[in-house]
């Protein structure tokens, strides 16, 4: 019994091939190209294989509400060739077998709320901090969607008096996304975050807006565990500033569990959305 | 079959007895005094009725996580006596029927789906602009909650550029309650909402603040419908304002129904509240 997972991404797809026991047995990573060749290199590799069903978390927008057209499309995408593409469709026509279909953020905070970060919780939020930043939710072991699934790394949130850095969002220039993803933190301080001091004002800034964010979606969604990866992430120290200034702003409002416990590092790492995939694969029979 | 339903409230307690179609056949309306008095006029009105069940939607802060001994308890709330007050606890030790328990907003925003603005839709945001900023929340036809009850009239948004005024909010100082509810419009411009002509310039900068926080809202939870209630959104033209602000603020990012079905305002206006606590009285049988 093998299930198959794909955790789609905009610059690179990870497939897998788990058994029962959703240990991962076979796994193929490639450059995600124009649609059509990199579909023919996922065939090749699934194809080799007996599949009980897939789970697919992709990037985004994706169309997830089933009574719509757009269901299994991949949406309005700067990444050339995609928009529009009805990757599910393709997929499904393929192979004949239950496929779970849903965001690659999603299926992160799915795999890290039954194997990673959250385990034992029945609630988590995963944000991830990196090229852009995006969110995934589980409500009730449940992945949450609405009308569409959530957006939450474009919410608007108030700038630091001393910004003034424009911001990367092409849609709403000074969004979330806009002022704390990879690429505006490079921009504003003209160096790379790897490469960036941990004394640089450029990190307290950062953790003042993740921080905002993340009280936000505590005030909105009330989870058990916040769960923050992606590569700007990696540097340990911002997940320190990002506790300090998540306590100063909620003001003690709110009766959350201990900061230490409740905002905390992915657990499964780059692993959590193919895990995540796995597990809705299995769960899609 | 009798169902009672109780919409508590910080400043009056409305109390309703509804018959099979949830039509009320006697009501009661008291000031909110100390708890002991107020309960004391609360059982001389359901005394007289042999009740099946009861719906409570209470204001808050409450304790709504069953696995938790603050359950049914009001928390922290600056209205005297009430802190930390048994509210479900004591009407249970006077009447041994099932009960239902929430918030007052998200007892509104139940009656909105099922009997108001968002009939026919599984889910919606009723938002209520009025003394304070309160939010309750249905999602796949049931009140959403997670560790705790939204406490979304916190969040925090971004200042317009032009505004000094520092905000009432005793917790976040400057959150959306404290820069847009009634009180923070009055103290603003020393004119109570009411009075306030529809061309000054304060009502632009609250479409502005309530439209931020229902993108926010929207990228988080992608609900059918958002429904505005309360006694600020009583100045009709404040509705077009919003719309106008949520259009270009969103700047065609999410995939929402056309504003003017989206955001509206609410059907059972001041009964939205007691028509959901006697929906929520009769499915709790």
């Amino acid at each position: 019994m093998y299930y198959g997972a794909i955790e789609a991404g905009g610059t690179k797809m990870v497939c897998a091939v788990g058994d029962e026991a959703l240990t991962i047995i076979d796994r193929l990573e490639i450059p995600t190209t124009l649609p059509e060749e990199t579909l023919e290199r996922i065939y090749a590799f699934f194809d080799q294989y007996s599949l009980c069903s897939m789970g697919v978390g992709s990037f985004g927008p994706i169309g997830i509400n089933p009574d719509k057209d757009n269901y299994g499309y991949i949406l309005a995408t700067p990444k050339k060739g995609w928009t529009a593409f009805d990757l599910l469709g393709n997929l499904k026509s393929r192979y004949s077998i239950p496929f779970a279909w849903t965001t690659d953020v999603n299926a992160a905070a799915y795999g890290e709320m039954k194997r990673g970060a959250a385990k034992g919780k029945k609630s988590c939020i995963y944000l991830t901090v990196g090229t852009g930043i995006g969110a995934g939710v589980v409500i009730d072991e449940t992945i949450f969607q609405g009308l569409g699934h959530p957006e939450m790394g474009h919410i608007r949130i108030r700038r630091a008096d001393s910004d003034r850095y424009e911001g990367t969002c092409p849609y709403h220039r000074d969004c979330l996304e806009g002022l704390a993803a990879g690429p505006s933190l490079e921009t504003r301080t003209g160096t790379k975050g790897e490469n960036l001091p941990e004394a640089h004002p450029a990190w307290e800034l950062q953790a003042y807006y993740i921080a905002q964010a993340l009280m936000n979606y505590t005030l909105t969604l009330a989870p058990e565990k916040i769960i923050l990866g992606g590569g700007v992430m990696n540097q340990g120290h911002l997940l320190h500033k990002i506790r300090r200034q998540f306590i100063e702003q909620m003001a003690g409002y709110m009766d959350t569990p201990e900061v230490n416990e409740y905002i905390v590092r992915w657990q499964l790492a780059n692993e959590s959305g193919i895990i995540g995939c796995l597990l809705l694969a299995k769960e899609a029979v």
